[in-house]
């Protein structure tokens, strides 16, 4: 079902790994609600992954930049513009990687040279996509960014280890930036989220499988899936949602509203 | 501009006086968007106001009902679900009375009666209304509610006064009648915390324009409208946002999360 | 081992029924401190309660007062500013009581009737005991008031019911009268969000039980005991905490920062 | 008045600089509660600041490290654990240093080099401190690590700048190393949310004056002071606060629970 929600709109989507990807799911949405797109993630993401199928379902062009590059990121803004001959009105940052996590470090025994390149990667990359994007004058007004998170930033789950303080950062970079753009050019920026979804990236984390039914049962929803997300990250690109902005938007099925469920105390008793 | 979001849905809207209410924007833009209505508000508030307009603009019934009435709100679903020849989609919950407030009594010196009587008009409604729709299973799995509220529930803003605690109560229902018909139903209940608004209601509030002009100088997009909130409403009613529940969804333009704009800074220093 | 925190500090102390009672430890805690007690409860809850064995070892006079009763509070604060000869330094408002609960009566089939009753002695209680030592100027400058709440304000526990709601309510009471205390007297206001404790009181609340257990398991310091919640608040009494006013403060072992322990996942898993 | 709260107990304060420094203030206030100290901060502010004045009165060695150097912290833990021949019951972290800030740059301006410094001197230091710590087994059992922090974590204030984002990753690093050590070793770590302070390093950011203005309008108590703020610490190191883990405490006399005070609406509506 498509409603035109984002016709004439344009829109960037950072992350598309394969076809569990959020960002997979999302473009898809948005290509359906009528937007133009343009793809991006990293080298070596865009080496392994299947992107190249999207873009051909998508009429989408590819164009790889490496999220802690300026130079990179600057080259994917201005052919954006081109390719669109215009403005860009929305952009999903689905990014976040953790050599300590794949390697196994646990959080008290983190390598800080990994640490620095998580938080790089993961955080501050929204900062320096949002910089260029400022610095080229590249957003329409009124245009809308979605950066996606977890609510480990808020609260702890063991195994999510230091990508929590990732996200913690990424949301305080989606509010200061928000401030700023807001001012200028009614540009908002918003964070969503999301429960745990099995993607690719996500497997990459120790534990996953008990935090996903863990997450079940403990949202009264059920786990919102990737599908879902990208139905609410259209809502959030549309025109229905003008004056949100400097949010971190729960998309969990309740998870994060629930002490806890009657279905997880029934678990716990049983033992 | 119009999409078919809700196209095939059926609504309740509670509380729509006059062209300023949100209830009334909320009505019009649901309709639009290809919803049936169902208007309804207090006998007392209908001879007041002008709804017989917006009945015949949305082809709509008007039917009265006192929310502290068990009675009423059961005769008013049942019509309803007669009308509809179906079940409800989604409630809009606009109510909230201050007796209080009203008579100029301070928050330090509150007449507890009329407290009372405030809680159970602006919060202890919600529950009503809900337990009703629960009781009659006249709800249709997926079905939206969405009440209103302000951010004076987390943060003093002192002339709000008692209806602070009105708010808090009220997404405090919202939240735990949220669990039980997600469980139930997969119905999902969300309040949104809105800008302050002129409405008829509002102005009734001591010292509202100062706040009005305070919060829009304190909100980087500014202060949202009653038809920004009536787009926002629609966006939750829709299929785009079913696994969000149980939140409280700031929309104000980034009000909440701003500890002080340059704009209120520069003019706090003239003085 | 005491540190004469509270010599020459004149407090009230509200809800000691038993000594399992947090009030009761509070009572206890205050007095090896070096503070002045007037005990206070329901007319009924002395009868059944043994509160003449604390107010022998605490050296307190017991006045009765109903906190739904003007008329009784004000008694009780006359009798307790002649009892101190002075003013007073600290209240503990330990009160709540769901009439929907004891009866059996689940979340979504409420007598409307009770759950005024349960609003009222639970969470407007404390707005009633505010106003009159306002209305009686009986509170000395930085005097300090605590209510006791729980997690189920913010996040939902089945069976903790309408009493959730109830603690909502009593929290924005405490912010909305803790800005108008600060502003005119100095008085700060907080409520200490305490770990589930197995009061007397609280073993009415159905699958109590499971809930301890399960706290104990997901706050990484374990449970928060009423002694140690007795000697929160006499931190929060002293001068060591000034100025801290209009705060929610969780007092549970790490519980509310918690998405998950590794020791719930484990039990979750052995299913 | 004191009364003898760290009697026997070991402390490291991390940031005392000058007789301003809430480092400064905490240091001479643990040491009026009976607590033993060792003083640090890293080599170049040693040699800018006056702390062989605050050495002498607190009877404290003063061992310099740079928080971002791991050998020069497991050096200071061990000549720590050497001078009170005994482990350490309390660490406070007061470190803070935004080279953006310094030269001028603005948010939408930052220099990534800079900003990484930032995150690693005044965020990810709090991780190497507390590794260090877990590494040489140096804390006992209940011991309490407070780290200083400002709500510009939570809300935008725009001359803060980076710094909101390095605080928001300091609260999380918190929360994140809080679980661990409190099921390895019963250790708490709390941030305190404190007003806008006077001190040398604060005075560095641009618009400072007009901050602590504005704050102390919106503080229903005014702002906590350098002296508060030590109070409030030796409350958090004491055995009082022993089951408050993962916390972040607001200390702002109120700022944080208001939308607006009538002084800030005074102030506008002037104009």
């Amino acid at each position: 079902m498509a409603y035109n929600l984002l016709k004439g709109k344009n829109g960037i989507i950072f992350g598309a790994l394969d076809e569990k990807s959020i960002a997979w799911r999302t473009a898809l949405k948005c290509h359906e609600e009528g937007a133009r797109l343009v793809l991006t993630n990293a080298p070596v993401a865009l080496r392994m992954g299947e992107i190249n199928k999207l873009a051909e379902i998508t009429n989408a062009p590819v164009i790889p930049a490496d999220v802690t590059n300026m130079d990179d990121l600057k080259k994917l803004f201005e052919e954006a513009l081109n390719h669109f001959n215009g403005k860009i009105d929305f952009i999903l940052h689905s990014i976040g990687m953790s050599l300590n996590v794949r390697k196994g470090k646990s959080y008290t025994e983190l390598d800080y040279g990994f640490n620095q390149k998580t938080l790089d990667i993961s955080a501050m990359s929204l900062h320096r996509v949002l910089r260029t994007a400022w610095d080229l004058d590249a957003m329409n007004d009124w245009g809308s960014v979605v950066a996606l998170t977890y609510i480990a930033a808020q609260r702890v789950f063991p195994h999510y280890s230091e990508m929590a303080d990732a996200k913690a950062l990424l949301e305080s970079v989606a509010r200061s930036f928000g401030y700023h753009y807001a001012v200028k050019k009614k540009v908002r920026i918003n964070t969503i989220s999301q429960s745990p979804t099995r993607t690719t990236a996500g497997s990459g984390v120790k534990g996953f499988d008990g935090f996903i039914s863990y997450a079940e049962k403990m949202s009264p929803l059920g786990n919102a899936t990737g599908d879902d997300c990208a139905s609410y990250c259209v809502s959030l690109f549309s025109d229905l949602t003008k004056m949100v902005t400097m949010q971190n938007l729960y998309h969990d099925g309740g998870f994060s509203s629930m002490g806890v469920t009657q279905e997880v105390l029934d678990g716990m008793e049983d033992e």
